[in-house]
């Protein structure tokens, strides 16, 4: 059972404190749903923000991609990162412009990235990436071989330093006279769904099913 | 017509140019379908990336929050941000695993905001919001008050520097003996939608179609 985070200034909640949360259950479950996170860095020209994909695995974030790739060499310098997780639950329409809203989910962790280079580890992490697009795929496809592997940086964050947030429900009460607008109030749930699988030009295999 | 933007040290496309752009229309696109936008900034610790409801109108990116927002806050002091805005269309599942990939957007933008506080031009960005996310309903609820509009810091970056990144298609053909596993290939599309309205407890109206 992973501890809950310790509160630091850069994870102490300011805005609306009663919907956020150090809770790694909370964390966990954020970062476990959304399929990209966006990656915060302070580049030569200042900050960058990139997506990315990602996993987590116990106490680790991790995010691959070329070993060339700007983002991932500067990160492996070992300097501080912001990783932002958000997913989009609703919107949130109330009656009143001011109190139009969206229901989400996020999470931001700060931290320091470490290259994985050790082989065992590095396919494992590369292994829960594929995983978490899509489960049990690393065991239907190919690992990488020793040269994918050279080409591919792996980087794992700890996840020490989080908060997460979340707004759900309907939209704040309107009161007094805007309760007697006549617009209506309410919620639109936000669903991402995946499709019906569509098979690459040079695959006649039936979708296995996930 | 939108003039297409120049390429500059912060927006060249490093890895994978052909699938970058900076065609205004392709930008504008991007941002107009997405519902939220990661803003990255600079604070007192370090890199900060924290999600924001936009709006794009003509050559401006709004987002807006309460006035003591501390990330809405320090942005007014006219420091770099990065904006990205990332749409999510489906995951791409390759017979191996190193040409695992997804399908996406994605808009990255840099540029300094500035506080929009004359009255119109406030009001005007922030009924463009509240449309964005829901086509309509500024008129369909009550515009903000004097103290409401107090409450509310709207910032404007100007869409001068930015580019655009997609990805689509099948996974990139395997070849050799990696061609003969007997491993699915293809794309599994993502499509968020909207759900049945939820109407807030107050509310006995029926849902207004939008």
């Amino acid at each position: 059972m992973a501890t809950d985070l310790p509160i630091t200034d850069r994870t102490k909640l300011r805005r609306k404190p009663m919907r956020g949360s150090h809770e790694r259950a909370a964390i966990d479950a954020i970062l476990d749903e959304a399929l990209i996170c966006h990656v915060g860095f302070v580049g030569k020209h200042g900050p960058v923000v990139i997506p990315m994909a990602h996993v987590r695995v116990d106490d680790q974030l991790y995010i691959h991609g070329s070993a060339v790739n700007y983002m991932l060499r500067t990160l492996t310098g070992g300097i501080d990162a912001c990783v932002t997780v958000t997913l989009l639950d609703g919107l949130v329409l109330a009656r009143t412009a001011f109190h139009h809203s969206v229901n989400y989910r996020s999470v931001v962790l700060f931290g320091r990235a470490v290259a994985i280079d050790d082989t065992e580890a590095k396919l494992a992490a590369l292994a829960a990436l594929v995983d978490h697009i899509s489960p049990g795929r690393s065991s239907a496809s190919r690992p990488p071989n020793a040269k994918e592997l050279t080409a591919t940086t792996v980087l794992g964050l700890p996840i020490t330093e989080a908060s997460a947030k979340v707004r759900s429900g309907p939209p704040l009460p309107d009161d007094g006279e805007d309760l007697m607008l006549p617009y209506w109030s309410g919620v639109v749930p936000l669903v991402t769904e995946r499709g019906a699988p569509i098979n690459a030009p040079d695959c006649a295999l039936p979708w296995p099913g996930r």
